[in-house]
């Protein structure tokens, strides 16, 4: 298999990337006949593979009552898909094989018989890995024009939202406070650290590159970053924290929860955002030492979350988040991939942590 | 060595327990002229033994300026006593040995160098295992002649605060919800039961014992009860609630707390209250799997907490036990132990389980 990145210069915030092989199936993003999906294969076993999932093509569905038929245009990669299709199952029935791998996506509308939308509106769904997808209308979300569509699947989408009530919400961040980031130059990490910053704290990143904790410290303002690949763990956030942590911000799990939670300082909060240090793994890190002994004696508090639960304040999040990133606040970087037929090493390089930034398919162009 | 218990018949709801014991060291209960006391003789090696602690005798302290001499009248013994000896530590600094062991007491001032204290005075304090202490003024808590001293040191006490707290803030019990309280025929799980049911809450006690058991269901209106040494605790579980556990109460930790983790339901709170399983262990069990992914996934609170940090509160919280005694609705236990002398078998009994309801050290008589 061919397989390489090519990263085009960074344009203003939005960094493309494209990967490229040469594969026959599917090249086309303009408006087709044909459904173009990736169904689950099997459950992985393990590490993630691209043989993990099945390419097929099928006819365009069609809408029935209060159903809309929308074409995607974009499709989010998260950690959290590689927990979805796990035999175990997450927060959400398991995805069994046979069936359209699943996807937060923005998509527009071709057809409608719901009364609340039209052909053309721009709605954010969860479509999956496919082009075109048969929704009920009640469980889609217009989107307000104003912001640009990379922005919706970013700060002002589901990762931004996460970082927001996630650190907001959870972690209740006190002007002063120390707040450490895990993933921190991912696309929920970077929102949450610069969030933590504009509420007056001290920021420190851990994420797994020189490149990465260069644009944590320099371009988003943290007020350090430790290289995990690098760094020893524990002895970094001793020296970065010399007075114990107060938020620990969790996007990874494993050795890293275990070496910030021994750092915690007492009243911390730990906000269980997400694992992916384990979702790829056949067999997950046992559980962080230490517990309930140092949640009862340094008073700690460790919660999970999950963003939907917060949708209530949906615009409100929304709100925040916009005007922060229009102030120049919050700054984002977007990676973006092109072609429906590349989601499943995109999601592969995801877990292995090659994307700065939001990772995102363009499955079909915008206009 | 010789010992047995004999429990007296219950006298409206207190239990009085004598432990005796054919020695000769410190019978007398009186007014002496010596200040007798246990010190730790070693950092206990797993099991706590009664070698672990030295009884000496010495003169009485004189108290300097801003000091109050107590003589104590009730000594607490709580699981937590167990941790504080530990080498590693807990929530406060270690106890070395050659230090007296501490405790929570209730003691009557006998001279006052403190302007805020006269002779004669009923206060809470920490004097530790011993007849007479030095304290300063400051750190005493004038008791209210309102409630028998016995209930100070019990519901109105650190365990009762412990528990209004633990549930109240940490769990924050809605109506209709499933509460799981473990240790629940302990000082601190009956009343942390008997305010969940106060609340509008199912509660599930687990305990020891039938009589624990029993006692708990018939006398304190648990709905249910598992004794956790006949029953399969995850069966038990799934049985008393098959809709999960919205509140687990926990003061055991090691495999109760496992076992309820696994059936805490979506938006579930662990209150992390103590781990007396886990204490008088050489080597404590590893923390319960499913850390964070469970907290994740089924969106879980896990926090820990030590009563002192919500003394601001404490006359309210004092305030309402009190009413809810006086109303029937809360009911205990005592389980008066006689004599300083007995203080190290008595903890090692609490430690066994052996004690229904509050266990305290009668150290000398009231009047």
């Amino acid at each position: 298999m061919v397989l390489w990145f090519r990263s085009q210069k960074s344009v203003g915030n939005i960094r493309r990337v494209r990967i490229c092989e040469s594969i026959h199936r599917g090249k086309g993003t303009g408006m087709t006949d044909t459904n173009r999906q990736f169904v689950l294969a099997r459950h992985p076993d393990g590490e993630l593979q691209e043989s993990d999932f099945t390419w097929q093509e099928g006819p365009i569905p069609e809408p029935g009552p209060g159903e809309v038929l929308t074409r995607t245009l974009y499709l989010s990669l998260d950690p959290a898909n590689r927990s979805w299709i796990n035999k175990g199952g997450s927060y959400r029935d398991p995805v069994v094989p046979g069936q359209v791998m699943p996807g937060f996506t923005i998509g527009r509308v071709v057809a409608s018989r719901y009364s609340g939308l039209d052909a053309g509106d721009i709605v954010e769904s969860e479509s999956g890995w496919q082009d075109f997808a048969c929704l009920r209308g009640d469980d889609l979300y217009r989107l307000d024009a104003d912001a640009p569509l990379e922005l919706w699947m970013n700060v002002l989408g589901l990762t931004g939202k996460t970082a927001y009530f996630g650190l907001l919400d959870i972690g209740q961040p006190q002007v002063g406070e120390t707040v450490v980031v895990s993933g921190a130059a991912g696309a929920t990490g970077s929102v949450a650290g610069q969030i933590a910053k504009i509420k007056g704290c001290r920021v420190i990143g851990i994420a797994g590159s020189q490149e990465k904790c260069d644009w944590v410290r320099n371009d988003l303002g943290f007020d350090e970053a430790i290289d995990y690949k690098r760094q020893d763990m524990a002895e970094g956030l001793r020296a970065a924290c010399p007075d114990g942590i107060d938020i620990y911000f969790d996007n990874v799990g494993g050795a890293t929860l275990q070496a910030a939670l021994l750092q915690m300082r007492r009243g911390g909060r730990i906000v269980c955002c997400g694992a992916v240090s384990q979702y790829d793994k056949a067999k997950r890190d046992p559980s962080p030492a230490g517990i309930p002994g140092l949640l009862i004696v340094r008073r700690l508090k460790m919660q999970g979350f999950i963003v939907m639960d917060h949708y209530g304040r949906r615009r409100e999040a929304e709100r925040e988040l916009l005007h922060w990133v229009r102030e120049g606040r919050i700054k984002y970087r977007l990676d973006i991939v092109d072609g429906l037929e590349n989601a499943p090493r995109a999601l592969i390089g995801l877990l292995h942590g090659d994307n700065v930034g939001k990772r995102m398919i363009r499955v079909a162009a915008e206009d």
